[in-house]
């Protein structure tokens, strides 16, 4: 057995008889359903999704026989409709009994175990070691880090009973671990020789959130976060960067999303860190999601939780940290980035079902020939590391099967019929290029020819998506030089970048009167000199103004 | 940089003038003295370890200076500050700041992941997905197993606040997850084809346990738990049996661990199980560890929950259920099983660190050459698959680092000096054979013959601690007939096997009266009739009894 089951969205349909067009009418929407339900007119300014605004709400029963003519909203008509279609549809995720949870289902999670996988090796070898930490941290920890406190005391989820009695001491459920680490790190860490600290932990958090939506904000979702204490301010700057530019080769190589890297401005960074840095993405509505995050947090935790360290000149001095962190919210940024009406697109390099093959006969004689040229494809491929699964079940037909393994966003379909089986051959479709555009007949079942055909093929899909994903991020970017441009863009949809210099308020200014922030300061900067587009002062630097998730 | 990182024990130590005496005498404790402190007397029943009674405790300081002569307990003298000790010095963990909670150390938590690493393949082999469920339950959920109920209530922790405000409803922070799987197992299930529905979480739980002690019971710790749907009751049975077989193979194969498997008494089965099966490990002071269960959990949940599937002849039924779970107590199993006197000993599939080197040069010329040829073996051992590292700090003699990684339990160590370097070999030395005996010179630097004699002597490290585990085993069970031969063998500390068919008010006497339980009846059973040990009535088959944790 494969390791990816998806148990009740394709059992339920028996019939067949409409092939093609009888998939899409049968789908069950339980994510599209509570959301219109809740949230009849959407805010121009900021995500309004809110799931419910009781304590708790389990999702609405699947009920397929009156769902018959639902289809996957298209995306052009109601991007949050069609984002939740797919989630559902493809079953990614479902709602847990919790208002604001997200159970992630095994195909979803299967993405997060290969964004795991890739991760996980590029933090060992840049000398971070897993550990664990406690997920329940004492309230007055929380209280030691000023700023912090004001960023997280309104989102956190507190147990106040254990074992059947009230605690003395109110527990926080982890919303971010900077305060345990560094409780810890202070008994660790005694000299210059036991720094550089590099660890990283997988973990589940919480923050109660009140406006959720699945993967991109749940109330529990999954992360990293990696934290380090370094002897001097240079190294940890260094070991900040570090961590978002393997965020960004991460967004580019393996999920072919064009993010952009940069700073965070003072505004924007996180609670208690010195400097953030961020790689924001552009989704298909053109919103921007914060996909990762690197924070130099300067001496403001060891500050507060007295982490010291006797440098070589046996002075105690304050060790200076980081934090990075990416989250299940990135597989929302992978939806939102490469899904089209069809239904889901996954890039090849985190797609946990790379190639899906389907056998197709009619006559009974030609069901053994077929399904053993569709094993020993199957074998080849595998042999060759390709994820590769059979769709070999009775009750449905080729045409249901193609609608649902496109939906599903694999990124290549191998078709085998009788006579296929009898030229040895096989037919290959691209789930990026619809129809017969895509679709190339007669690929050799040859190992020596298949194999390096299907590791082509999957590479220029990469990037390919890569392509069609940075056209789009770049056709809808706005140079603007005034406030008057920079609302144009953004009431156009588009993301504005400018010279800018002006005060935290004129930043508010802009967030009050068009919904738009500053993402970052990009580090990719134009050259010359620059005015800022609020001040007509001397700027520095550009910023990128977007709405955003 | 490699994987591990042991930053803060190591480096406590600037001088090195009496190198192999030093390091034991510098050893910090905190895990020891937190115990003994709050520990005075060890009572002969159970384990009776309590790190403290208030709500919060932070570890003790760390204060190497005042604890130069401190050294690891001899095992035989006190177990439990023994184990307390390794755990402390090898830094497998520490403790959280809040009560009964602990941190997972980097060398702890890579044990951890060398589990992970195997099970995970084991249970995708067997046609298990990965998940991931919310880890907040409505209390509600609770409730609705009557013996679930029962068993957990007493040691839940629950949120009442979030995001500022008070719950309607309290949230249990899962202890287990039969009970909201089972809830999405509802939404999901609906005919038999959508069965078995078979899936694993890898997660976080959570149990306010008072009598805490680390890694073997913790307020909080890592596991997986699967949870399994079926069609019929022999479908179910055949899956926990499964699942208990790769637990049991886990054990033997990878961790040197010579469990014993069986069924659990009726007493002793899961709060909501029909039948519970388990291994049982004997640690080194004889008592008995559950290192792993699998339930049948017949259709308890499923009625509960409503978990009904129409079968093939169009009927409604309730599924039949299983779950399965192993923990971060496994490693706490590791430990109390192969550990000796100088520390930890780990079996070679699951360290860490499987090769340390240690280089050895006096005068500054012979440096470069003795580093040179380190770093070559290294590359050499690297390039074959084993897991190596080498420890060149100049700040310690080699000597100190024998005893160092000797107690951190790495299961070889090779040396290279300024003559191994002139001759092209090393020293090689097991640390499960101490002194010379465990020794061997002039092995030839040549990846042709060092690869293969490395690979042999682990496997034979591999297969001798089973083998000394087994013996330890098996001259500690003793087969009774008679109650006054049960109790005499559990005064001896002793397993005591013997022919069980009495009531379970029966084992609950035993149990008031010598602190021993039914273990499990082994699924290896002798041949031939037998008679219940207590009341004499024919008995189908012998139990286990034991102290345990």
């Amino acid at each position: 057995m494969g390791a990816l089951r998806l148990p009740s969205l394709t059992s339920l349909f028996t019939s067949s008889s409409s092939a093609a067009a009888l998939p899409r009418r049968h789908l069950h929407l339980p994510f599209r359903r509570l959301y219109t339900a809740n949230c009849s007119a959407q805010s121009s300014t900021a995500e309004k999704e809110i799931s419910s605004t009781s304590e708790l709400e389990g999702p609405p029963k699947l009920k397929p026989q009156q769902d018959k003519d639902r289809v996957i909203t298209p995306r052009s008509q109601d991007f949050n409709a069609w984002y939740l279609d797919i989630i559902a549809n493809a079953e990614l995720a479902d709602y847990g009994p919790v208002r604001g949870t997200m159970v992630i289902r095994p195909y979803g999670y299967a993405i997060w175990e290969a964004i795991q996988d890739y991760l996980n090796a590029k933090f060992k070898e840049t000398g971070h070691s897993n550990m664990y930490f406690p997920q329940f941290i004492p309230y007055s920890f929380i209280e030691k880090e000023a700023s912090h406190v004001e960023g997280f005391s309104p989102e956190l989820a507190l147990v106040t009973i254990g074992g059947g009695k009230e605690l003395e001491e109110k527990l926080v459920v982890r919303p971010t671990s900077e305060t345990i680490v560094n409780h810890m790190f202070t008994q660790w860490i005694h000299s210059y020789r036991d720094l550089p600290l590099m660890i990283n932990q997988w973990a589940n958090v919480t923050r109660w959130e009140m406006r959720t939506k699945p993967f991109v904000r749940t109330l529990e979702f999954l992360w990293q976060e990696g934290h380090t204490a370094h002897a001097t301010p240079e190294e940890a700057e260094m070991e900040a960067l570090q961590m978002i530019d393997v965020y960004t080769k991460f967004a580019y190589e393996q999920a072919a999303i064009p993010v952009i890297a940069g700073r965070k401005s003072k505004v924007e960074t996180f609670a208690g860190a010195s400097k953030t840095y961020t790689i924001e993405a552009m989704m298909g509505d053109r919103k921007a999601l914060q996909a990762g995050t690197s924070h130099n947090l300067g001496q403001n935790f060891s500050r507060a939780f007295g982490t010291q360290f006797t440098d070589e000149n046996g002075q105690r001095e304050h060790v200076w940290q980081t934090s990075w962190a990416i989250s299940t919210r990135f597989i929302g940024g992978i939806i939102m980035t490469h899904g089209d009406d069809t239904g889901l697109m996954l890039p090849p390099k985190l797609a946990p079902v790379q190639v899906i093959i389907i056998p197709i006969w009619k006559k009974a004689d030609e069901r053994t020939g077929v399904l053993n040229a569709t094993t020993s494809v199957k074998e080849i491929l595998e042999a060759a590391g390709i994820k590769v699964k059979i769709d070999d079940s009775e009750q449905r037909t080729p045409g249901w099967k193609f609608n649902f393994w496109e939906m599903k966003g694999v990124p290549l379909r191998i078709e085998i019929g009788p006579r296929d089986v009898s030229s040895g051959s096989v037919v290959v479709s691209r789930r990026d290029i619809p129809g017969k555009q895509g679709k190339v007949f007669g690929i050799s079942t040859e190992s020596s020819s298949l194999v390096p055909y299907v590791k082509d093929k999957l590479d220029e899909i990469q990037s390919s998506l890569l392509g069609v994903a940075t056209s789009f991020r770049d056709s809808n970017i706005m140079d603007v030089c005034s406030y008057a441009e920079l609302k144009e863009a953004i009431a156009q949809g588009k993301w504005a970048r400018g010279p800018w210099s002006a005060s935290d308020n004129d930043e508010l200014k802009v967030k009050e009167e068009t919904g738009a922030t500053i993402r970052c300061f990009p580090f990719e900067q134009p050259q010359g000199s620059k005015k800022c587009l609020m001040t007509g002062n001397p700027a520095d630097e550009v910023a990128i103004f977007a709405k955003s998730y």
